[in-house]
């Protein structure tokens, strides 16, 4: 076996050229996307008037395993495509550590983040279908930013509502979106219904993820020719980002590397979920016993606090119905700088996942996850996203117990992205000024309340 | 020979093992750094007080065709590099020419440029030699973060003065230094005598990096243990980046690409230096008839309009004198955003190239610059930093004219680095009030009236 490079790009012509939908391996389905009035699974028909049709196609495929990436797709992720797996050798000598830790870093694109990969084949079947513009929310402003790029590629207008909270943290990351021709919209606006109506219950919110969706759904249902795109959370998105895992799984086997741990951040669950989903499908046809964990902030903990339950995807409770881990969609998370995680539910698939035991999870506290992205950038020299540091320090964690207790284990972690756009947290983590929070037991019963009353 | 994929990425083992020297291939060499006082070449003595030993060496070696890259710097540069030689497939698409166009892209790391080639080097060096600080100038910031971070990675302590304009306009900038435990002193400041000197003069100047690197030396020559480091001009530092052009060179080697012509921007010239070295050792020795082309900003034109004269680095007039095209130690550059091209002075052998006509040099104005970038953040996704625009810019006019004749060139130019601490200027541009400006003969007249009289 060849000496482990520090960086292993696989070539062009080792992309994958399918996604894969790892619903066509698991022993149980999550439960359906569920209409809300009828209570009953969500059809086609429910779903076009907010989703474009080939990505309602691939949200209900629970059969095919493999969907094949169209050429044109395959050839904007050629780009930036493959990401490389990159051995942490210096992050290994800091750490006086025997484990090998890996990371696969998907922050070598404009965009910062793994987020262009759905982004890419999301704008590419509107464009298809003949629309003109799209809608969609953001948090961090990662998923803004690649739908931006994809848009100004494909020639598609774009209006992004963009967390409130986020895009005063962050008046650079909202520049990059426009740079690239995309609207943004602070949220909870004035532009729609649910957000006029949110910001009457709730004039200081910073708002959330959920609200922006909301905001969103509402204005591609009312305006012609136009969709709603979502970055994380649905099935299709999980698949789309399954090129990560695959891409990952195709440089291990190339090099011998055998992972005993993988780890990745959750928010909406894409990043983990397309990272995991090919070793995933291994281990549930008995052909590994890797150890799957999923780091959340503690201040917004869906998976390690919140119930498992039907609920809605948005604060203004207008989508369909999803069973997953969730704090309610009326949780309100306290403004953290992680804005990509600062989200109340948490994807179908790894939801399900979780419930049957596959995954473990963990939540972890800011102030901590910023110590971890600093020891990171001083070795490994990459400035990491808060995001992406939660996995960070959930590996550093594991890499110390190694050192504890000799084992030389193969720890691998899903580097999301880059911290670029994020220096105003780094500012307050590096004058001092960053707090932890985390929600009390009252907190989250206030958010669970808002969970809807139904029984399917 | 193979298909050209979208990016070219040697294996780790391609990297090259040697720094290329130029100068021991040009057939006249540059004048050599002169004492101030005794109108006599700088030797050893004079320039250990400011230089790192090992540097000096290098700095004086017009001899020694290659030199040994020490394999800790080598792994170090294994963290980022090798860089991709990327085919601009979309943007040649874009544009509708007949061009091949490639760009060899230095931003893949965290410092957002090729700064870090150098800075890598220069601290170990400085490391080796057992000092425990460094002081510095930057102007747009990325030099100031490339040797923040391997200045972490080594660790010794480092003080960035860092030009007032920069520093205002990109605050997040100065955030990443610090995060890299860098001191961030904006400049001029009153921390030295020479910046006090200045701010009497000039209270209300946005500064330049002539005078960030008075204050700079200034600070270094007092402090025991501490050296002053320079992230251009010097022909140490063209030498550190020559592993860009050596390998661009492999890669067009490896798949049988013939450039027609190089293109890149050049400040102090190291970017551009690296760059096109060993194709211009080639050149020099009758192995190709490559044009190279520098590209300045209209608002700093040292090559097109500059004198080629002995003059000062820095605007305290401390520093030992060079020959080059200069606009004079004394010109103020008004405020641009390319803050990395705002130098009155330019390398040595890159004006001795020029000035004997090895290379053409242009310039070109902002807000066409930025045109260009815009182009280019939409066709091939990435969001290109102001100064690295400017080659862009040029590169985009070189594949036009081929449009209109038709001719199948093979253009290649240096993607110095990214954008994405540039965001006030994109953010100007973007509002429509981002403006150009040109000095007046006038304005020169007042910038050459600081040169040195002396005769050598």
């Amino acid at each position: 076996m060849a000496t482990i490079p520090y960086k292993i790009y696989l070539s062009e012509d080792e992309m994958p050229e399918y996604w894969y939908n790892i619903k066509a391996d698991m022993k149980e389905l999550p439960a359906p996307m569920t209409h809300p009035g009828t209570l009953k699974p969500c059809t086609v028909e429910d779903l076009q008037p907010v989703f474009c049709d080939d990505l309602i196609a691939q949200e209900l495929n629970n059969t095919d395993k493999y969907i094949e990436i169209p050429e044109q797709i395959r050839n904007f992720y050629k780009m930036y495509r493959p990401s490389p797996l990159t051995r942490a050798y210096c992050l290994e000598k800091m750490l006086d550590t025997p484990a090998e830790i890996y990371y696969k870093f998907e922050g070598t694109n404009t965009s910062g983040s793994h987020k262009l990969n759905s982004a890419a084949a999301q704008v590419y079947y509107a464009k298809k279908q003949g629309l003109t513009s799209l809608t969609t929310e953001t948090g961090a402003g990662q998923w803004g930013t690649a739908l931006s790029m994809a848009c100004a590629y494909y020639n598609i207008d774009l209006t992004v509502y963009m967390v409130k909270i986020s895009s005063e943290q962050k008046p650079y990351r909202k520049a990059v979106i426009e740079t690239y021709g995309g609207k943004v919209i602070p949220s909870p606006s004035n532009t729609t219904e649910i957000g006029r109506k949110i910001l009457a219950e709730n004039p200081g919110t910073g708002g959330s993820l959920g609200c922006a969706i909301s905001e969103a759904i509402e204005t591609a249902v009312k305006t012609a020719n136009c969709r709603y795109v979502l970055g994380s959370v649905l099935d299709h998105v999980l698949l789309h980002q399954s090129i990560i895992g695959e891409e990952t799984k195709a440089a291990c086997e190339k090099y011998g590397i055998n992972p005993d741990v993988i780890i990745g951040c959750v928010g909406g669950g894409s990043n983990f979920g397309g990272l995991i989903s090919p070793f995933m499908g291994d281990k549930i046809n008995g052909k590994n016993n890797i150890r799957f964990i999923g780091v959340e902030p503690a201040s917004c903990p869906s998976l390690t606090r919140g119930k498992y339950a039907f609920d809605f995807g948005d604060t203004g409770q207008i989508t369909p119905l999803m069973k997953m881990y969730t704090l309610g969609s009326g949780f309100m998370p306290s403004p953290n700088h992680a804005g990509g995680l600062r989200y109340h539910g948490m994807s179908s698939i790894v939801s399900k996942l979780y419930h049957d035991g596959y995954l473990e999870a963990r939540s972890v506290e800011q102030t901590k996850v910023f110590d971890a992205a600093n020891l990171f950038a001083r070795s490994e020299g990459i400035l990491p996203a808060p995001e992406s540091a939660h996995a960070l320090k959930v590996a550093i964690d594991e890499a110390i117990k190694c050192k504890e207790t000799g084992e030389k284990k193969t720890i691998l972690f899903g580097l999301s992205g880059t911290g670029y756009f994020d220096m105003a947290a780094y500012m307050s983590y590096n004058d001092g000024t960053m707090t932890d929070y985390i929600p009390t037991d009252d907190d989250l019963e206030k958010g669970f309340a808002t969970l809807p009353k139904v029984e399917i």
